[in-house]
């Protein structure tokens, strides 16, 4: 069966972003930082990237479909990520507010989910092709999947800054067990691979 | 000049001990989990337990003396590592009640310094012998020198586990800038070393 992966960057004191994320800061106060190993490093850092974008579906919350900081959306709302998402392969975003599937250009589109993270993951599992399924966040979404024991690998990318304030990744998490599997890194950022334990 | 270092054990969460530390246990609910790889690992670990144990003094907060949870003291209280503590080296003891140095057996002498953590510095500097200072703990100890500046190297020992709750390392910690230099680990541990950009 497909594996279930989990790329997520944070910061040293667990951040997953700043404080005050809004759609002209998607990354809070600072948090843009956490992401300069993904663009001032690309060719160090080119398995983990290669890593994150190869997966053969994607499955993601509605906040981040819809924007950060975006209230009620619009029928309309075609997503932040602008005409041609990074994802190029099927989107699951879980929401309380099913809508049709939303096809973009160089192969995204977006599938809305209304019935859980259990349904979500078997929709993506399926349209995955055997390859893996990712969870592409945001916290909320990789929270619930992980205290669900649903992630078979956690990857996290260790940006070396303290962002002091945000939304943490492991808060309210309870009884995940992970083992380190591989490690790995630049001057930007630390990898480390879990494998988790169920 | 000597470097000054401090190695740490926290979850990955951030933790450096679970909650309700006291000293029949002190390392808090969860937390004797934190430093597995010291004992179960010794051999794969061996180079980063040398670097814990190879400084030439030693600094601690009055706490990491007395032992979790220790109200006020008694004069004749001689700390809770036993008569021959691990640290085979002079260390300085951050107190608000000065008293006179105590030796103990196997090379470890407890100094107390009421005058600050630069003065601290200063002295274990002196006594180091041209060797490292290590900043112990506990991690109100560790933040100040880091929130100083004082810090060169930090050395984390990331524990693959969640305590969800305890004392975290860098709460409040500011300005602190980091460059991972050195990755590696085991199945217990994740070790990163981090220079200090001052």
């Amino acid at each position: 069966m497909n594996s279930v992966t989990c790329d997520l960057t944070v910061s040293l004191d667990g951040f997953l972003a700043g404080p005050n994320q809004s759609l002209t800061n998607p990354l809070g106060e600072g948090g843009e930082d956490l992401h300069r190993w993904q663009f001032e490093e690309l060719e160090a850092n080119a398995a983990a990237i290669e890593g994150i974008l190869s997966s053969g579906a994607y499955i993601m919350g509605r906040n981040m479909f819809a924007g950060p900081g975006q209230g009620p959306l619009d029928e309309d709302w075609r997503g932040w990520w602008g005409e041609e998402p990074p994802y190029h392969a099927p989107v699951f975003v879980l929401t309380h507010h099913p809508r049709p599937p939303l096809e973009m250009q160089g192969g995204t589109t977006f599938n809305f989910v209304a019935d859980g993270v259990e349904s979500a993951l078997a929709q993506a599992r399926s349209a995955a092709g055997g390859k893996d399924v990712a969870i592409a966040g945001g916290a909320n979404t990789a929270r619930q999947y992980l205290s669900a024991g649903l992630i078979d690998e956690l990857r996290l990318h260790i940006a070396p800054i303290v962002l002091g304030a945000g939304e943490r990744l492991l808060d309210g998490v309870e009884n995940l067990r992970l083992e380190p599997t591989e490690v790995s890194g630049t001057r930007l950022v630390t990898h480390v691979r879990y494998r988790t334990i169920h």
